[in-house]
């Protein structure tokens, strides 16, 4: 399968160390301890960085993101919102935007149906995973707040940085351009730099926790920052994580009903999900397997595992039992439902008290 | 001297039939009395239309017109204000857009500045004129209301906008393109749309009075609007004047310094600027001039009259007078000052008035 990566389509297999060189983005540097803990940094699925040394000195920042509200909500979408609910645990401000004018001008025209989407699908399953109203920011592109000073300076800032690009650098880091990617690509960099303006924080470091796929909006955020001379812009920082891996390989997507777990899924979905489709490392009968042993790092069981199972021991030991031979694909693909389907419950229960909260949000 | 004719650059001198041909907009309707009693309508300086119809029909509509900041008031400035002061006391409400997003993207990237001369410059000498602050929502691109709902909905509209054009048709359009422009053309297409929206006035015929080089921008919003089926927008209606020259033909534009009489000249510099600078339809001398006559129709202290001299029997005489010789250069050109001036020295008087009045508009 040959791979493709741009901001609005991911498919194939994605080589991670070719894409930090090609993308010019920076290793992650030493962490503290209090990053360590979370499972994404220790686990190097937070894998690079751009000016992240600022986050890690800043004694006040800002964790800005973004959310396109399209399809289901699903396992992939933990990844980001995980890390929304670290920064704010940290300290942090949060920011996190609705792209429905980016919805709208890339994908569904449906502004009303976007709107439901964001909250049902997506702020209420960020609350059931741990969001908190204090010291957040949640809004819509096409509301960006009550008062209207902030309204008035987030919305020209989109006007004013148009004049800070140009098409050749749209064609550069998008490949091909439209006057709706455009725009979208303008709207994500007022998104990204208007924290700092006085009608909000005024000049902090930004942390911009994304996919590589959406590195271009990053570049583009980046260099208009710094061209902009009517504010004093720091330049922001951002990190890199891998994608929760699909069931059929690839990025898990909402628009590919084969790839994705949602949410909602129900146990007997996910055991069927997991059973039927989640590719496998394991040999094609148990005999072999158990003489040559599986391939935990192309399994999909097991990378899911590298996601839920907490504990590092029990998980090497996952790893070297199913390498060796001793553990089963059947018996892995089985540990994989159990972590996913008691992360499931909970969250599900979770989320029937979340939906009252969504007012204090909005 | 080759004519060019686009929204950014006018030059050159300018033959209006083959524009209304070119550009596919219809000669002006038969005109009911009030607006024939105004002297634009009358002498034809407005001549041309597009979907004029609606406005002479409708009970209630919307004018709207822009500004952009840029240099001084001039006597050109002045036909667009007296069709805004027409359309108000017709009892249209009017809204007149500051394009300070248009300017800084395309001009001075001094929003400061751009602020400075759309306050001191432009209204006040609108208020001079005669503008009132009933019925007037005069407002800048950069902070379009001080009630977030309506902010967010015309800066939604720029957003949303992007997605029913296509690069194609901006270069079809203007010819060439850059994201500025391309920025500039959405923000004027939701200050021409944006009336009609819910949060302002509902569906609701609009009038956008301008000079033909701004024809371009009515055609993107034009397409737009019939595109965009979040909202029912009619369709937008528009005239076209002709310019006031500048003294060395062409349009008068505060860019060319020796092209325009601004509304803070002194009487000594326009006599001055008449006397040198106004292009002549008249002979080398005298005797050749009492022999053969002059040429008013290029003769551009004439064409000021035309806009000066309300009374259309004494303009006929010194156009008669002119031709057969009778009346010398020399004599038009201070009838031409006389005019000028005597519309200036009223003007400077009621503008230091009008100072007082900025905060009522704003």
């Amino acid at each position: 399968m040959k791979s493709s990566l741009d901001p609005w389509s991911v498919s194939g297999k994605i080589n991670y160390e070719k894409l930090v060189k090609e993308f010019g983005i920076n290793p992650m540097p030493k962490l503290p301890q209090k990053f360590l803990k979370h499972l994404l940094f220790r686990r190097k699925k937070i894998f690079a960085q751009r000016d992240f040394e600022k986050i890690l000195k800043a004694k006040k920042f800002v964790m800005m993101t973004g959310l396109m509200p399209s399809g289901k909500f699903h396992l992939g979408h933990k990844i980001v919102t995980e890390q929304i609910i670290f920064y704010q645990k940290l300290g942090a401000k949060v920011y996190v935007a609705v792209a429905d004018i980016e919805a709208y001008n890339t994908r569904n025209p449906d502004l009303q149906e976007l709107n439901k989407i964001a909250l049902e699908e997506y702020l209420t399953n960020y609350i059931a995973i741990g969001l908190k109203p204090k010291n957040c920011d949640f809004y819509f592109q096409s509301s960006r707040s009550k008062d209207s000073k902030k309204s008035n300076a987030y919305y020209s800032l989109v006007g004013l940085a148009a004049r800070h690009a140009t098409f050749n650098e749209f064609k550069a880091v998008y490949g091909n351009i439209s006057p709706a990617k455009m725009m979208s690509s303008l709207f994500q960099t007022s998104d990204m730099l208007h924290p700092q303006l006085k009608e909000f924080e005024g000049p902090i470091p930004v942390v911009v926790p994304v996919g590589i796929d959406q590195d271009p909006h990053l570049r583009i955020a980046r260099d208009i920052s710094q061209r902009i001379k009517v504010n004093n812009f720091l330049q922001l920082s951002s990190t890199y994580h891998k994608f929760l891996p699909g069931l059929d390989t690839g990025k898990m997507s909402s628009s590919n009903p084969n790839s994705y777990i949602a949410l909602t899924d129900s146990a007997k979905e996910v055991e069927i999900k997991i059973k039927k489709y989640a590719f496998s490392g394991g040999q094609p009968t148990v005999k072999e397997h158990k003489e040559k042993g599986g391939n935990p790092d192309i399994d999909i069981s097991y990378q899911y595992l590298t996601f839920f199972e907490e504990n590092d021991k029990k998980l090497e030991k996952i790893y070297n039992d199913y390498k060796s031979g001793k553990l089963l694909t059947s018996e892995l693909k089985e540990l994989a439902i159990k972590k996913i389907n008691s992360f499931l419950k909970q969250h599900q229960q979770k989320k029937e008290k979340a939906r009252k909260q969504i007012d204090k949000f909005i």
